[in-house]
């Protein structure tokens, strides 16, 4: 099928969805991940296929690409702790009764469809189609051309589960094409696609910006900032930075600047030296470079998301500066300060304008299940309708459903 | 100044709006009524030399450009009503306690830069500023160009009142340039703009969906229908259809299209020519055209907003078929069913997938103040962000502020 048809049977059988109950969205749910399991076979095969067809990406890519028996089982498990969490269509969001007696409730509602563009990871086809179905959304979704054949296999097993309680296929759809035309469509199929949402680099996000006509959601680049004032807990303040960059440096919440109070940086930083150097490539600014070894930062060291064991460590007067400093440089997703001055905590979280923003804890929590939302679709840097984890709420919107007994104006 | 220049002291001047205190934006508001109120004398003068140029358009909109004592006394009155609304900005919308202690906070904050893009009413002016500074939002004003030299005069009250409190006059301003260049530079300054909102025809909607590359919520256009079931309360639907059609054929919540159950359509028909026939011509289409006197209604007729006293009638099989001829010819904006069978009611606010659905009472109600906001920037029509009538926490958005005690993951 066309990019086209895939959407056009998306839009006519998404108000099935919107209007099932939450009852037979759970059922479906757990049959799509019991189809996974009784798939892994296939999967797994169409799997092999991609990796043999992958000579030319790299091991951390190869090592996303892989499916394993173990893998398949967690992402059916992925699938039905989606159906365990709470259902946000038909939720009253808020209730106001008029003096006229008008009830006006809020009510969540899905978007419609909802177009996910992704990149190689197998288990985010599944992981989005989960959110899309809960949150009472068709889902077409469109992932990276090394993994086309995984994710087909992982569409087809989730198809028979939509199927076996009764609902039309196409509610999941993978688009066909995988080159960039078919992403232009996405973007640009008006009146088709109810909310799409990028998952991917900065030239995934950028394209859509520029040519995104359907309403659109940017997720995902992280330029994440650690302030080290001067009446941190210096302690704390490594232990926080160790994790914030080296528990898994290649994600979006993994910290890749750290910016350290004039007055304490002679103390901190032989100390930061020391705990990192063995893992860790600093990139210094001058005051930095003049107190402990590393490589001079260029100007765009403080403007990269590394996603790498690299650090970019700069000296800033005071918290204002600091918050100047990441007003100039941040990407909107997640700061921290690490400070035992409330004042100083309190200026930063109120002045830091990022979709999360931290006192004395890790960038890295910026996270759906750590924040309770139980799973997410991606991390929003932008500030309409969702900012940081989407979890299933964000998924929908609301509408208002007003009950009268005859009032006019 | 030219509209890039006006952007840049918006945007460089906004984080001190959003960092002031409630007391302080109030202080601001009540000063720029005051401000509004000493110039009458200026703005009157100012809004006459429009009067007098505008030659060219409509008795009505004449009347809606045209400022009286009275009528700046009740933009001033506005201001002081958004003064005296609840602030949005710095409210913790939820909280969430984690097992390891983290306090997750959502937390309400001001989009940045709001623009807005309107037409000949002046009142707009002081409307959408009084709502921007209330949400923390420094705001560019881009009017019709029949009322440019009032929304100046108005704007140049308004500076007055906030510089008077010690903001600066760059938090609102009006853009010079009245062409569609300078609406063209807003719906395209990323970076500049954070939320754009146009309120206008159908034209300026179609021109921002088609080249907004900034968020971007579209309001306004509204073709209702009310749905008049088997089971209706018929002496309440005749009350009903005359309010959302003749109270004020203008707005965008008037009724446009009235639909009428198959077994009824007999006895309803001339009950509702004998009401409305005095004041309303009908465009039916042919089955209601064997039943009462009217112009035959063209295809067009069921997708247009008349803004006028003509109500476009169809007879339907059942609220089902209702529903599908919603789905297929409403903008989204407001629907109703007059019924008194509970079933009916549940499928049609449940189906119906528009910003307002109403069960036994007017489409009218669509309105900020009516719905208890107080008052509102415009009904978004769309499903990102807001929906329905957007008031001040319409015009913010959120962030999340995570308060650790040395946490890492």
């Amino acid at each position: 099928m066309t990019t086209m048809e895939i959407l056009r049977q998306a839009k006519a059988n998404a108000p099935l969805l919107a209007a099932a109950d939450t009852d037979l969205k759970n059922k479906a749910l757990n049959a799509m991940a019991d189809c996974l399991l009784a798939s892994s076979d296939a999967i797994l095969a169409a799997n092999e296929l991609d990796l043999n067809a992958a000579t030319h990406i790299s091991t951390v890519m190869l090592d996303r690409l892989r499916l394993t028996a173990a893998r398949i089982e967690a992402m059916a498990e992925g699938i039905r702790q989606v159906a365990a969490l709470p259902d946000p269509v038909g939720r009253v969001r808020q209730q106001v009764v008029r003096e006229n007696g008008l009830i006006i409730d809020r009510v969540g509602v899905p978007m419609g469809v909802v177009a996910i563009i992704y990149e190689s990871r197998p288990n985010v086809t599944s992981d989005a189609a989960a959110l899309a179905i809960k949150s009472g959304n068709a889902c077409v979704l469109r992932g990276g051309k090394e993994a086309f054949r995984s994710a087909n296999a992982i569409v087809e097993a989730m198809q028979q589960g939509l199927q076996s309680v009764g609902l039309p296929k196409d509610l999941c759809q993978l688009v066909q094409d995988t080159t960039r035309a078919s992403a232009m469509e996405l973007m640009t199929a008006v009146g088709y696609v109810d909310l799409l949402i990028p998952r991917g680099g900065a030239g995934l996000i950028r394209a859509c910006t520029e040519n995104a006509r359907v309403p659109c959601i940017q997720t995902g680049t992280g330029i994440c900032h650690i302030y080290v004032d001067q009446d941190a807990d210096q302690e704390m303040a490594l232990n926080i930075i160790e994790n914030a960059k080296t528990s898994r440096p290649s994600v979006c919440n993994a910290a890749e600047v750290c910016l350290v109070h004039k007055d304490i940086a002679e103390e901190f930083l032989p100390k930061l030296h020391q705990r990192l150097s063995d893992r860790v490539q600093f990139r210094l600014d001058p005051t930095a470079a003049a107190i402990i070894p590393g490589t001079p930062a260029g100007e765009a060291d403080f403007d990269t998301e590394f996603l790498d064991y690299i650090l970019a460590v700069g000296i800033v007067d005071d918290v204002q500066a600091a918050a100047r400093h990441i007003a100039a440089h941040s990407t909107g997703h997640s700061e921290a300060i690490v400070t035992a001055n409330d004042a100083a905590a309190a200026y930063f979280t109120r002045t830091v304008d990022s979709a999360a923003v931290y006192v004395n804890c890790s960038t890295r929590f910026t996270d759906g299940g750590e924040f309770g939302l139980g799973c997410e679709m991606g991390i929003s840097t932008q500030k309409l309708h969702a900012r940081g984890p989407m979890g299933l709420e964000e998924l929908c919107c609301y509408k208002y459903v007003i009950h009268g007994t005859g009032q006019t104006r």
